[in-house]
Formats: C-alpha cells, sequence, structure tokens
C-alpha cells in the first residue's frame, strides 16, 4: 500500500498535544511511519503516556538531524506558512503537491516535513527539500495549528483516492406516484376549504407544478400518500 | 464574499482547546462566523480568555438550540464519522460536498454543524440537517479530533476555489421556514389521527428529515404553510 511509504517528520515540536494531533490524525487517514526529530523531550515523553496514546506514538522513530530523519526517502517535502519571504525553493499548494507526493509513493519513500510551533522549519531543515508544500490560508491568520495543518496535509493526499464510500443514489418517485399524491393533495385542499371543488384548472396546474418541485425521492412518496389518505379520511369523517 | 455566508455550528463542545483550534482554523481560512450551541459553560468562557483567542471567538453566538443556531440558513450539513450505522440521511464526502456547499454558499447562508467530542450529533440535531459530510478516514481510526476536523472541513471548502461556480437559481427557504412547516405537519399529523400527542421522539425526527428531503425553495415554503394551516384549522374545528 503506497500510503504506507510516507513518513511523516515532526522537528523540535514543543507541544504534547500536537504531537498526540499529528498521530492522531495519521491514523485516521492511515498513514503509520512518525518520525521525530529533537523533539523537547519532555513533550515527547508525555505525549507518549497521555491515555489513549496510539501505538503510532509508541512506535514513533527518534532522530537527531533531519538528514537522517529522512534518509531512506526519494522524495523530502517541507511545509510552510510563509508566503512572501524569498524562498530558495519551489513552492506547491497542497492540491498540486499532493498528486506529486502520491505518484511518488508508488514507488519509494517520501518525507513530508513539519517544523516546530513557534519558527517552522530552519533554513538548514528546508535545505533537505526537494520543494515546499503550502496550504492555502489567509495573509492575515496565514500560520496554522501543527496537529491542524498535519491534518489537512493529510487529508490533500487521500482526497480523491478512491475509498469505497457508497454513493448516495436518490431513487426520484415515478410520475405516477408523484401524480398520486397530487391528487391527494388537491383532495385534501377541497376538503379542507382551501380550493372550492370547482376550483379553476389553474389552481390546480398551480398546485401539480407545486409538487413536482418538490423533488419527491422514491422511498418518501408512499410516506407522503399515507399522510394524505389519513387527512383526508378524517376531514371527510368529521 | 461568498464565505461570509458559512455559519460554523460547534453543539456541546466540551474541550476549550477545541473551541480555540476551531475559531483559529476559520481564521486561517477566512470563515468568520462561528455559532456554539450549549457549550460547556467553562470551556466556553476558558477559550475566550484565552492568551491570543480570535476576536471570532469573541464574537461567536450562542445558541440554546440547533434549530435556532441554524433558523437563517436555506442549507444545513452536519458532520459525521460514521459509515456503518444505519443512517437517514444522504452521505457525502468532503470533496463532492464541498462543491454543493460552495454552490449554496452563492446566494444563502449555510450552516455546517460539528457534535461534541464524545457522542457527536445526536438524532435530533441531525434531523435538522439535510445531509451529512463525511471525511474519509479509515475504517478502525474513524473519528477525527474536533478541532482537526473543523480545518479539514473548511480547507475543503476553500481548496480548489478557483474553480467558478454558476450562481444557483432556485432560492432556497430558511431553516426556520422548513422548521415552521415541520411544526404545521407535526400539528396536522396529530389532529388527523395518523400521529398520536404522545407520540416518540423518533417519529418527530423522522417527520423533520422527511420534510428537509423535499428542499422546499422559498416561494413555495408561504404555500405550504398556508395549505398546512387550513388543513390544521379544518380539522381542529370539526
Amino acid at each position: 500500500m503506497e500510503f504506507d511509504r510516507l513518513r511523516v517528520v515532526l522537528v523540535a515540536t514543543r507541544n504534547p498535544l500536537n504531537l498526540g494531533a499529528a498521530a492522531r490524525a495519521m491514523g485516521n487517514f492511515g498513514f503509520l511511519h512518525l518520525r521525530v526529530v529533537n523533539p523537547y523531550e519532555i513533550a515527547f515523553r508525555e505525549a507518549r503516556s497521555a491515555v489513549g496514546a496510539a501505538a503510532l506514538l509508541a512506535g514513533a522513530e527518534e532522530y537527531k538531524t533531519v538528514a537522517e530523519a529522512v534518509a531512506d526517502c526519494t522524495l523530502v517535502v517541507g511545509t510552510t506558512a510563509v508566503r512572501h519571504r524569498e524562498l530558495q525553493h519551489p513552492l506547491r499548494r497542497l492540491d498540486d503537491g499532493a498528486r506529486l507526493i502520491r505518484k511518488q509513493l508508488r514507488s519509494s519513500p517520501v518525507a513530508l516535513v513539519f517544523g516546530s510551533e513557534k519558527v517552522g522549519l530552519s533554513n538548514r531543515d528546508l535545505s533537505h527539500c526537494h520543494w515546499l508544500l503550502h496550504i492555502p490560508t489567509r495573509e492575515e491568520h496565514m500560520s496554522m495549528n501543527l496537529g491542524q495543518a498535519v491534518a489537512v496535509c493529510l487529508y490533500g493526499l487521500v482526497r480523491d483516492v478512491k475509498v469505497r464510500l457508497q454513493p448516495e443514489k436518490t431513487e426520484l418517485a415515478t410520475a405516477a406516484e408523484v401524480e398520486r399524491i397530487t391528487a391527494m393533495l388537491l383532495d385534501a385542499l377541497q376538503a379542507s376549504g382551501y380550493m372550492t371543488p370547482s376550483a379553476a384548472a389553474p389552481t390546480e396546474e398551480k398546485m401539480r407544478r407545486l409538487v413536482r418541485r418538490l423533488n419527491l425521492q422514491a422511498r418518501d412518496a408512499e410516506v407522503w400518500l399515507g399522510i394524505l389518505r389519513q387527512i383526508v379520511w378524517k376531514l371527510r369523517s368529521s
């Protein structure tokens, strides 16, 4: 499975909650390999010992440098919020970048590298990257929470991979069913005095169009017919 | 600007960090209107007073019920991790769903509703939704962290925003109008004996969903309300 080849690399993460959140998002989207580079020791220990910590976090590999953490990868992609700084790297929007990453994952390991909460990736870290991935946030609120950035990037990777979720097939009611409902509605309108029995054809047509605009589903047609039948019966019987 | 029309609705959120994270993601992607329904009071207060809390959070509107929080919206979309439970709603993947939401946002307000961390949205909450949005997570790790789920959904909305869509031509009824019609229908169902006054909540919720599936247009809402009002009046008066 190609996603098995992705390495999520967190560099100098400070907050244990973010380590936990990153691991959780990885679990959600089916990525297994977490690597941490120089995490704040306490954060790493706390995150690992948190109740319900993913096995994934327990199995995280620890490295001293980005170079070691990405050594087995053929493509190294950094992440950044920066937009204006003179970047030495090609910058790709998540949408386009995800396509390239997936392509590469078919044949070999890829590293997706996230910097620390405060300063992101250093120039040194960046120098290990082939290019940078950018989540299109607003100028004024550019910087994302680390855990959320990981979740969004991973979603970007799995987004249009075909999964087996049944597309909802809404079967519409047939014209015959819709017409039966219309007839019953007209009956109710007369019985309730909303419309006189001798109402002009235009009124009837207006009601017919009104019912058509509901785009009734097949499974609901029977229910509506039952409701109207009961209402008409009650109106007529009293 | 169309994104100005999205209302992010958080129901019964427990963790202040999640409230903060949701607000931050909204800021990142340019969404302004946060609504909270019955938040845990302490969580809401804590999140608001946190250092660096977004102005967005301070401006969050508080509601007692989902019905009130979505009253001005023409499309109400719930979010869920559930895949196997017998769902009463159409389920759309974020990818496809985002397209429909954006389309609707061009003309009118849309609510995107998130349930609590523990239990998600209740059946009652869900009965106010037209359909459900689903982030394609893995079977084994389905449930996402709330803050991350909000971030991923909002990213899904802005992702390929360059693509311009045709404005929606048919103006839909607001949730408040649809709820008025639902209430009147329930009244008619009781008056006609279709349903007992003491009918269990599930029946009421079933009817609420039935009415949502009609996708009532704004111009028709008044007509249906008039029809039902007349029927109820007649049923009660005899």
